[in-house]
């Protein structure tokens, strides 16, 4: 039987568990052009958190009684579409379900000898090329500058601060826990961290942990840890805002002091950005990626919850903070 | 004498009179290279405001005792200085005072038969650099755009919005009297203008008045204004920061929404400037202003205020937005 996650009702604040609905139905049938993908890993991303409210953003909602949408890596079990074998792997937009068809369209196939699958959900995928537009096309570090991440153990945040130190800047990440804290230290290279939960106040930590100011923001987060980050920019500084996971959950919205003034004093410059509008050079980025990765320059941790009965906890545990890297659901093996 | 207004003490919120101080003193008299420059006008300007009080910014803090900051053009009464002869228009950063000595540096001489001298001080000075690069460097606009600009009828906010204009944009101003607004419609041909203390919902009015979105801001007041202005951009949109006039009279900072969700969702640009960073393209800029303004193409309103003794009452009165246009204080007449 084919297994598929709906949105059920739309989250009053946190999402809870039945905010999702779980449903069984016969695995389609591919028609002529089709393949019938099944699902080996689904990525679980903050932006999905949007996708669940009513309001249209740049992408629509999705609507109640639909399967929640989200990027899989899956294996092609039958064919009738020229381009593809049963066996092939290929990732792709097709969301929470263990069985989908699709007639190949977006599709990215994949050789799991030059990489593991997952990783096409991580450090070669979304996330991987978020890090790297984000930082390297808005933030546009330079060597010996101080680059601060927030959500800095996430899948997006810690390939940042990889790449940053890459570029010879000093990084400094700020994330929920302690072990979270030793991960950038210890295996990710990062300069300096610190665990935001156990600070009380943040300015004075990025203070002590940037004297030389900041001069790029990568910000996964938002709130009280950006209104701290924008009083210590450096004339010319850019923030490139990714995410603001902080704000997605709440009720109603939290204001937050004016810092506009602040932007003129130090002529800095505030973008939002999507991974979408690189699309034209993801293959340069992809290229990149990889030759880090296989260099072992950059790493991904994935944090793996197993059977897609257990996403919507799972996804629950992302926005409270409870992974480490990438979010990953592994829904069925490979064959 | 030589008058001068002094910082008396730092200002609580609002200036008020007692804040600045009249003295007299005799007219100092040139050593060899000095010239003594007689004021004729001086400018007032809303950052002017951000000199009085006790805190570092993009300069330092005028201090108590000291002579109030800012540009005045004059006319050189004596001179020890090659450079210099008696009779010479200069414009310079001299302060609000009656007369002062130089040693030439950073002033400008002016040519009478080219512009009023007045100018020197508004369209061919720093308000016209300040409207001309921060507009078209950092917005950036494209014929056929919106463009939205706070402070409309103040002496940047006028030029940025017949600058748009010139530029094929369709401008929408905001200004707080309705002589101010009949002004932007009437002499300097906005599409669209609104005065802001008379309208209940700003967003309802953005979206009247710019149907298709706004793709370029130019803020020069900050606040619920702004505010607004953030809920209806368009997708690439860009922000020029260059005033916040509406916080800097505040006893306590004043919270507001957050916006970086916004940003993100329209992959747009928030950037503060200062004109000092153009330094090295004045020379464009004034040919370009001057090249408009002898064309008729770009004009801009003086409101002028006589007397030094006035210039506090003068200022706050701008802070206030009581001018349009360009408040200046007529401190002499020429000779």
């Amino acid at each position: 039987m084919n297994q598929q996650i709906l949105l059920a009702q739309r989250p009053d604040g946190f999402p809870k568990p039945s905010d999702f609905q779980l449903v069984t139905s016969p695995i389609p049938t591919p028609a002529a052009g089709e393949i019938l993908v099944r699902t080996l890993y689904l990525s679980l991303d903050p932006y999905m958190r949007g996708r669940m409210n009513d309001r249209k953003s740049y992408a629509p909602p999705v609507k109640l009684g639909e399967v929640m949408v989200g990027g899989v890596v899956g294996q092609v079990a039958a064919s009738l579409h020229p381009q593809f074998r049963p066996g092939d792997f290929i990732e792709g937009y097709l969301g929470w379900q263990t069985h989908v068809l699709s007639d190949g369209q977006g599709l990215r196939k994949l050789d799991p000898n030059l990489a593991p699958i997952s990783t096409a959900l991580g450090v070669l995928g979304m996330p991987g090329l978020t890090a790297y537009f984000g930082l390297l096309a808005i933030g546009q570090p330079q060597a010996g500058e101080t680059v601060v991440v927030s959500g800095a153990a996430g899948a997006v945040g810690s390939l940042v601060g990889q790449i940053a130190k890459l570029k010879g800047c000093r990084v400094v990440g700020v994330a929920g826990t302690d072990d979270k804290v030793d991960y950038l230290l210890k295996e990710l290279g990062f300069d300096a961290a610190f665990n935001y939960k156990t600070t009380a106040d943040y300015s004075i930590k990025l203070k002590e942990l940037c004297p030389d100011g900041i001069d790029v923001y990568f910000d996964n987060v938002g709130g009280p840890i950006t209104d701290a980050v924008f009083q210590r920019i450096n004339v010319r500084a850019r923030a490139c805002v990714c995410g603001q996971i902080s704000q997605y959950n709440l009720a109603r919205p939290e204001p937050g002091p004016r810092f506009l003034g602040k932007l003129i004093e130090k002529r800095a410059r505030v973008e939002g950005f999507l991974v979408f509008q690189f699309v034209e050079r993801y293959e340069e980025g992809l290229r990149q990626l990889a030759e880090w990765s296989h260099a072992g320059k950059i790493r991904l941790r994935e944090t793996i919850t197993d059977g897609i009965e257990n996403a919507p906890q799972a996804f629950i545990g992302m926005l409270q903070g409870q992974n480490t890297g990438k979010q990953l659901v592994r829904v069925a093996a490979m064959t």
